[in-house]
């Protein structure tokens, strides 16, 4: 069987390269279009790309000339996209247009109403606000976008919780790491022995795109969102790869750690009863020593695909209901490269291109 | 006039170097005896300290002859103990019966009711404590404690808010430096590229530490811990000083980040007004960049003595009265060495020994 | 065909941890015993170790029990040591006389002249010392040595030039990664944003060691040192794993810096005509970007067997005869732990235990 | 006596924030004007720069409107250049042709025979090179140069030595900080837990650069370079500030360590005897511990004016004549800004415009 031909833009970024690096091994799909910034057009992957991955360039890419975004070939089924917010929009509706599916990492039109923003395992089912897209949009393609890293990690996390006990509030302190601002967005000087108690923009995402995630799609093909307070401080801090997160959760119902650990440990989904390529057996890895998650050490979990939860515990002086954990996860992987991935074996294996 | 002889006790570890270099430059303290390990007994300071602050070692000290913790000669009127836990207790005590005035930075007997566990700025007044200790223990001397780093730094920004609004609620993430445990405390192969969210009996101590600081002397001697329910989150992140401490309090009576601003901004206590020359002019500073308190950048404010605060923000969604706050402050000055000497001015300016 | 049952002495350390990586996907050698500290024996492996590789312990060895050095059961074959220096000699001295094959990564023993001190593809010859260390010491086993973790980098990539060229002079400059003084060996606070230029015996094992490993095994089984001058400062560098050195070398015959590129790639030896599983197909890689290498993206080059090296250049104002390179290897795996599995499929493939 | 008006070039870069930093302390010099880049131009300095120094931005300065390169006011005397060697050429000319005093930390120019390259206590003679500068430019004003910040320390410490002994020979390899690429410079995620064993254009810079400071000012008004073999290598690696070189020397002459850690402890030179406000008592510090120097502990000895020099040791291997040792320099401060304001001091006291 032949593989589907996908392209990746925004190839040489870090996200690009976890792209690159995901889809050289890929059972179903295969690489035969990069695109990158205009200087790199014309050139060889391997010449223009800063390689900071420890695996070698894939050998089926290193040799495939950049191109431009504009220029995606016809016969490309799926679009990955790494691109920077400045110009996504403008790129991504054009190759929708054109009759590309998107699949998109990028932050704009995650919070249309049509579009999908998709954490596989937590609201696969949205993945149905494609038919109210194709009804609103002239487009022949689709987008689908996956959230924010943070917000992927905190939603694999939650929804397990959510589901058996509710939750009425939600507190979360992040530990960011470098990679999150791409290759080059964190100078040495300003991070080395520092955190940088502040993200741009990142605490408004992480609300709500949780709650479009957690939201319940409507038979009139509409997302509610969920409605849920929700307080998120987020800082950036000397780790290269996996965001750590401080979970403080008030749920409806009272639940103790143990069945928390336990509903967490046996979470299953749509992605793994699909055997899907990308999909980890366990999305959620429950680590009981006291001392996990830590990021050097959990990030790689699931090849970079499972979220590593620690510390479950009841902050008894809060009142019965109030839990606390707390959530690993790589975000250039599970937060970025690899859910996008997920994503599109999601759509490919449930919208018809069965493979 | 001739200056007060103190003797400084563990102190080649690193509280123990910040002892020493605080102390060289002070106006009424001199160092006249250090005791470390028996095996550094005898050599003088110079030999066998470590010394790794950037300050050299002070020449009044390099050459002390290291003595051990039993033979402080009687001369000496004030004894700072950095010792280790696990023979702080049992020293003290000998020293406090033999008559010396011990200012502590070891966590035990921290929590024993005649025992002041002082933040200056905050509850000085619990020095009176003293009058009960003297009445209760067969001791010539006192024994005096400065509370935990991470405690000494929400405390002090906490008490502002505290006396003006009240407090209901009190949840706290930090990320703590490596100095918090000591010299050798935290292997590097551990913590570089990387977080631990674990710090050993960390979280108890913060609870019950602030429930006593925050807590009324009645008039019967005894104070009374505040019933305050808080919920603590402690990790080690890769930043050499400087804890910070992501605060998130639930006030009694509604306030606008900007009050709080002010009311941080302008608070000062006793050891301004007595103007004890360790007290920093400003203890609480205010930082309104959105990307600050940042360890590398505050942790030396006032000399290390002034914690910052920034991103005061009302948490909207949670309710009118939930408000959050970043703390940072240098962990082994304000933190622990310097809290200690402060006591120590207190103490020397208000029991008597005025100076 | 059953496998070689092994053990592992100082197994919970750092270097003690890469042996049971290695080994548990050995295909000729099993670990069935485990020792380490007194204070561990008798608990489960995976209780006691302080597991920091981010693969999971392997399963086969997590539920070994923790045995003493002194214990090891008669029908393991060979003992693999990675005992502090303290104690390795009386420990690895005993185990031999018992009748087992000891190869160690512990330094003393390492210059005795009837002890092989073995970078297989460098002096593999050397293993034929066993027969003279047989005749000397009242043995029934053997001790072999695998030489210090800059030694076996330095000598792995000098050894195709020496060939090819001859050597005059040396000097070498050492960026040493944290992890090469063990688990606990660096403390956090020394080393963040810091460089110590000086490491502990480091200079002359380097010297000595290098000398023995290029030197030639006479007929009359004897090794006569190599006759070189050498110049070597060691430092130790914020990097988790993997040494750097920069090495300068004077030939005795003019090459150019492309023929040198060639030998180097080119270099095989016998661990490779062998297939040794644990051999690396390219014992030395060449890079020819001029920023390479590096230790996070090189270290684990042939699964971290394989050194890279990068930065071949004429010096050309020094003379004709002057080159130098950065190479860079896994101090623990190929500079230690690595290199041990591999002189002990050295010895069982050439000294009759076939498999 | 009023204070001389000066200017800061390239101001709100980290060798700009140093310059500043230095300057608004400084006896003699007051800045009036700082100037950066177009979008900047008309804004308060305190609102474009981001202050990066542990010490807040000096009140005189933060106030001051950010003007552009071009337009320096007709009153200032100096103008310390800290432009991007992009630029630097362009404006410095343009700068000396109306009349200006150029101090610049800018590569380019810096090897013109009739620009001084100055590192005061090692070549201030080479000042007089101005005379031929008036003579053969059709110039008001002035350029001065100071030198690449690895050349500077390295020369330094090599002064003394090649004074009383000559050197034939000279090979170092470098561990350069973060800060020396400037404030965006070097991304985190590239440096974290790696080295990168390249700087750009840096070596050829310090042989140059080294070999036309220690070069012999002729009377016919020329610098004859020193004849002298260099070999240089140039890493990058993980620390904030402070440039680490290995240097290893053949004298001319035998040189016992102890007689050269004398000479170079008493090396005192003309800016000392002129008491020039930023000359350091002692130019080069040695340090007898086997352990130093190291970066974070020494860099900012002499207020970062010093160098510091340990590790003095006899390469007796390569022969009597061969020397090794390690130095330590802060590269923003005396490696730039802080060697630019002694060039300052220099040109006001011996050029006629004494203070």
């Amino acid at each position: 069987m032949d593989k589907i031909p996908v392209a990746v833009l925004g190839a040489t970024g870090l996200v690009g390269q976890r792209f690159i690096e995901i889809l050289s091994k890929h059972p179903w799909f295969e690489v035969e279009y990069v695109a990158a910034s205009e200087r790199s057009a014309g050139l060889k992957y391997a010449d223009v790309v800063n390689w900071v991955l420890s695996n070698e360039i894939p050998g089926s890419v290193a040799n495939l000339v950049v191109g431009s975004v504009y220029d995606v070939p016809d016969d490309i089924e799926i679009v990955f996209s790494a691109l920077p917010s400045s110009i996504a929009e403008l790129v991504e509706v054009s190759l929708a247009r054109r009759g590309f599916t998107v699949v998109s990492n990028a932050s704009p039109l995650r919070m249309e109403p049509d579009i999908p923003l998709l954490n596989p395992e937590v609201n696969h089912d949205h993945i149905n606000l494609l038919k109210v897209q194709r009804r609103r949009r002239a487009w022949k393609g689709y987008i689908l976008k996956n959230p924010n890293c943070t917000t992927v990690i905190l939603t694999l996390s939650l929804a397990p919780i959510f589901n058996e006990y509710g939750i009425e509030q939600l507190m979360v302190t992040t530990m960011q790491a470098i990679s999150g601002a791409g290759l080059r967005g964190v100078p040495a000087y300003l991070i080395t022995d520092n955190i940088i108690p502040y993200i741009e923009k990142e605490e408004v995402k992480v609300m709500t795109e949780t709650r479009k995630i957690l939201g319940k799609l409507s038979e009139r093909g509409k997302v509610e969102p969920l409605s849920l307070p929700i307080a998120v401080t987020t800082t950036r801090v000397p780790v290269l790869d996996g965001h750590m997160e401080v979970v403080y959760i008030k749920t409806s119902n009272e639940a103790e750690p143990s069945e928390i650990m336990d509903i967490l440990e046996n979470f299953k989904s749509l992605p793994q009863e699909l055997k899907l390529p990308t999909a980890p057996s366990k999305p959620v890895i429950v680590r009981k020593e006291k001392d996990r998650p830590q990021p050097r050490l959990d990030r790689l979990a699931g090849n970079g695909m499972s979220v590593t939860v620690g510390r479950v515990e009841k902050m008894e002086e809060l009142g019965d209901r109030w839990i606390q954990y707390v959530v690993l996860g790589h975000n250039t992987i599970r937060g970025a490269a690899g859910t996008a991935v997920l994503i599109a074996e999601l759509y490919t294996k449930t919208m018809g291109l069965s493979h």
